[in-house]
């Protein structure tokens, strides 16, 4: 293929990408009344109107605005509106505050949505300049993590409203997994670590190094539901030994019982799910669990959580991406870690304290969105994404 | 006329200000989008969508409840979310809460408030029972003290809003009062306090009594938004000396520099009002003031505000009724004040301790819901409410 | 006498007044260890040692600075240190910041005191200048009022240690108090309410004027232990009808159960007094209670508290003056009211908001330091104070 | 030796050490007035007689109470108001509130402190049981953790007084260092971390194991306080894009402009030392910052921290010891960590969340203290420890 050409075919590729992820982030809204785009229950959950804004802003700050000569901004009070955390554009909606806008409505918010996919496109349709292709990819990418937040948040606030409102029939959220115990052993070395070859990555997965590992085994599955409800009667949330100091004063101070989303009523403990109150599936892997239950849990065991590197090495043996797994590993950078130039360096170094790292995927991850050298990283008392997590000894 | 006839007459009279009442209540929500009902921007404010709830779950629950026999409720669950400060009938949504509620939907409370509605008709068309008249028109008024604050606290939601969308172009908030100083003095005497005679009225204004006033004057018009800027100008603000010290601690923590809803652009003030955005008007009152602002304002001009007694005794001189005006009383029962039995006991009397009494009415009052001896109440740093001042000496 | 006889003789009652008021403050400290005298477990408790510096400053301040030409300060950053609330004098120690200063030492505190003192005696023998001995009057006062805050404070620090040391074993806490119920018949009619004659007293007592009192009755004793265990026995602190609504929330939120020092040590209940932990005396009035428990009691009653104005009419018929004793009042300037110039202006009248009235005096108030126009103010949770109360209907 | 005599000498030498160590803890308070032994200015800091006591529960709860047959509690009240974070041994006066205590004196907790000391010494005069000795070992490390916990303390509460008053004339706390810029290099390879060797280490450092590193080069020297102060200059206090977003939400809530303990007089640096207020030196290492301050110097030096596991293999090159250093590792447990069985087993693994390591040591630690294995541990934002970094590339 000439090289023309074959830029040409690479950008319709990812026009369709970029299509694609437009129209599936409001599929995803689909089931929504209006009313539930609006609200916003704890500060780490955003309203759903915010996340689709806030990913039509993303390209109309980084693509459109420097590089789309003739772009009519459809609402200049927009980009303070809908920027997260990016300090180099100045002021922006304090984040405990995105709950209490109810302008733009969301019908004005899906007008934005179409004039900024019109004009992306209209800009890719007329424009052979290679550089904009890698600022598309991760717009795309931006939008698609964005897809998976929608979707946890949206869980949110339907699961903390009291009449606990279904999203929708057709979600099975806990596919039945195999439950027979079984572990992989790996012997010392080294491993290699991050990324590696042409597809998209961020960079907090670039710089592809060694590491050292001792010895160690890996569980073939996550824990369950079940061995999970065996913690919990044997008092594991009222045995501090168990626990970080920093995680028993969270189990004090925030009355911690069990993970989030389950319901003791009379006796039987249930769960809300995007379909639903039911009865909790003992063979389901636990999920909505913070780093520090996950590590109480290792610790009643007598094992522990795997490292980010034991995973990574580990991880073609045993299934993967219904959760989101916790590692023991806190999220640092990796030695040849590069900060982006700008703006877009705000993506993911200055998060780089006081997170854990988590591996996989989840079934709110859409397609293609995963990879094995994937670093996602939450706080440890975060759990509203749809965590779980395996042993390793 | 005979009892029965007169009865009907009454019945009536009920039926028809109720539904008057429940229609208006609507007509105020009419220019919302239905986003505009889910906010709830700080603690003080409740979700347009709360007070039809709210409103129409007293009737539900006062009226229809123990008096309907064959009332079918529209959905049990509504008891525990619309339920507000009334600790009698258990659980209910905290009220920092009520913003993160986006079920149930707009459209499902009108359908709600249409059954409720209909219901208590059906029940007054077809009962003679005197003794219901009281609680209906307890119902009435309760609905109407919400109409005020939902007028303001819808304008809190678009004030705080940063597109700063106007309410509708059709409202005047600030018409021009006369500006001329005048005072009218009174000699000491002993004054009557209270209500009297047979119209409605809230538990707190009953007890007809007796109070001794020692000479006092007071002004015949409302502080003005341009002698107020005369106060700022002087350093009002930033001279401790003038502000109690709970005022002064409130000035500083909250970084307080002028009335809620005023702008400084470019040298210039601009207030936002249920119209928009617009130069302020020098000779309207002053409006939106705390009364720790207000104390602040009378200490400067070497003043102090009237008590509510003083207020009673002068009102007939004066014009009010356009905004809630500050007293130096303390919101506390009068010598006879007997609570009311049950639930409805929780009315008024619980609030009876670090409030401070405001007098007259305001534009956001509806028709008819206003009398000289009405006893409002609000702590004294709350300024969302139109609230004005005048002096006395 | 003649003119200058007389001011001689007043001077030297006056010179006599300060230096026992100087010397019975210190005796009050007596029996501290020097450790007593640094520690604030909470923010409304001073350290004793900040009390002995306070008053001081204050006859340095308001007396040496301006009047004593020669006088040598002590140290100049004491000002800085033991200035309470007069925003006037510039900055100062935040109060919550006071139990975190270790220096200046106790007896560095002691060789102030003895400093101004004798700086103090010194300005008075050789001079004349009556316009100076209502500033020395003044400030005796002020002294003894941090000598009752000294013994209650003393008591918190002692009472909130977990060795629960005695003070004093010659102190008696609770007089035995006739318990047989009796009530005083007022009828209706204007009272002369506020301090007359040339005696020392408060700016905010002055200002007689007449107020008009409806019929009342007001109770000859103060509410007892035994009584008060009966409201706690009935749930009294269970029920929210009888609380305020404020009131309720303090309970909740404090998990308040009782009054404070009250210990319930296998069923039997103990009382932490100055003289160590003794089981409850059942005559004993009730002590240590918020106005808030106060008010719910007397709910609870079917009665309620009196106002300051009642109490100040009926006072000469009851014993008074071992309790303050909380009214019905909110804490508000008389008609007349007129605040004094400069830094004195801060004294009482930017406290007007948000308190109660208490009338009376209490065991720890210093001989000759209580008279019947006496205002106390506390805010209603408020309870560290000898505070009890009695009923009126 | 046989091994009795080798017990015998052994045993000695331990309690030689031991009777040091608390001589050590003495000495150090011995320039203190009574006052500084009880004050807490931040939760972090424990008041010195807090130290003396806590210090001294411990070899009584570890070793007295159960290996010492005759042992007769000084005061069995005591073990509730020094136990720390032992949750094991249920309840303790909660840590914030350590400097509410006036009581036990300071006297009082010397004569314990010398009833304890004398009967650890009487115990092990008698006993040759060797399996006491790691437990002395484990008390004496850890009285020698808190004396540096009590210097940094003591400078905390005498540099937080408005007084600014000396702890003592004798203290150098900048030793000037070489500043001259000089890099060591070291290739990719493994290395061998922890502990190893019959020598006292704590449980953290335990587990030796390879770790592969990248190649790196580390600075000779720590940054001096003219280095820092070029980034003071630049404005590294108000550019964003150089912090963690956690570090600079720090930096704004709490107003950081610049190191602990500096002040600016008159456009010139300050900084309180153990011997007073002095002009900074600027050859001396910058000492009292943040990890989040590190960070954000080496972000805009374009390098880095460097992590414990280079700072570990190249310390042998450097002069360490000054200065506790930060590092870029968060602090983990190392892969064959084990957790002590019982109370001892609270000690460290449960600290292993959210916080940073620090290596070698600083002017506040015990002669004997300091090992190239040994992890300290802060919080990203603590600085009140003497700490200091170097960088990395």
């Amino acid at each position: 293929m000439k090289t023309e050409h074959r830029a040409m075919y690479l950008t319709e590729i990812l026009l369709d990408a970029f299509l694609d992820t437009r129209r599936h982030t409001e599929m995803l809204c689909a089931p929504l009344e209006t009313e539930d785009y609006v609200v916003q229950p704890t500060e780490e959950v955003s309203p759903p109107k915010w996340h689709l804004g806030h990913t039509t802003w993303f390209f109309e700050e980084f693509i459109l605005k420097p590089h789309a000569r003739e772009y009519t901004f459809f609402d200049k009070d927009f980009s303070f509106v809908f920027n997260s955390y990016y300090e180099t554009f100045g002021n922006r909606v304090v984040r405990a505050n995105r709950g209490n806008l109810s302008r733009p409505s969301v019908k004005r918010i899906y007008a934005y949505r179409q004039h900024v996919t019109e004009a992306v496109q209209e800009l890719f349709e007329h424009t052979a300049d290679a550089s904009l292709w890698s600022l598309l990819e991760i717009g795309i990418n931006h939008e698609q993590q964005h897809q998976e937040l929608l979707l946890t948040d949206i869980k949110y606030i339907l699961g903390h409203n009291p009449l606990l409102p279904a999203y929708s029939e057709n979600i099975k959220e806990h596919p039945v997994a195999e439950s027979k115990e079984q572990w992989f052993a790996f012997p010392a070395g080294i491993s290699e670590i991050g990324h590696e070859g042409n597809g998209f990555c961020f960079d907090n997965e670039l710089g592809r190094h060694k590491v050292y590992l001792e010895p160690f085994e890996i569980a073939a599955n996550l824990v369950t539901n079940q061995e999970y409800m065996g913690f919990i009667k044997d008092g594991g949330y009222t045995r501090f030994d168990l626990w970080h100091a920093a995680g028993w004063d969270w189990v004090k101070q925030q009355k911690i019982k069990n993970p989030l989303y389950w319901h003791l009523i009379k006796d039987q403990w249930y769960n809300y799910t995007l379909n639903g109150l039911h009865p909790i599936d003992p063979d389901a892997p636990v999920t909505h669990i913070s780093y520090y239950e996950a590590f109480a849990y290792a610790q009643w065991k007598g094992m522990r959580l795997p490292t980010e590197f034991e995973w990574e090495t580990a991880h073609s043996h045993f299934l993967w991406g219904l959760r989101w797994e916790w590692t023991e590993s806190a999220y640092l950078p990796y030695p040849k870690f590069k900060k982006a130039e700008g703006a877009l360096g705000e993506y993911n170094g200055k998060f780089m304290v006081n997170q854990k790292v988590l591996r996989g995927a989840s079934i709110a991850t859409p397609a293609g969105h995963s990879r094995p050298t994937y670093r996602n990283f939450f706080h440890p008392h975060e759990r509203w994404q749809y965590t779980g997590f395996r042993l390793a000894r």
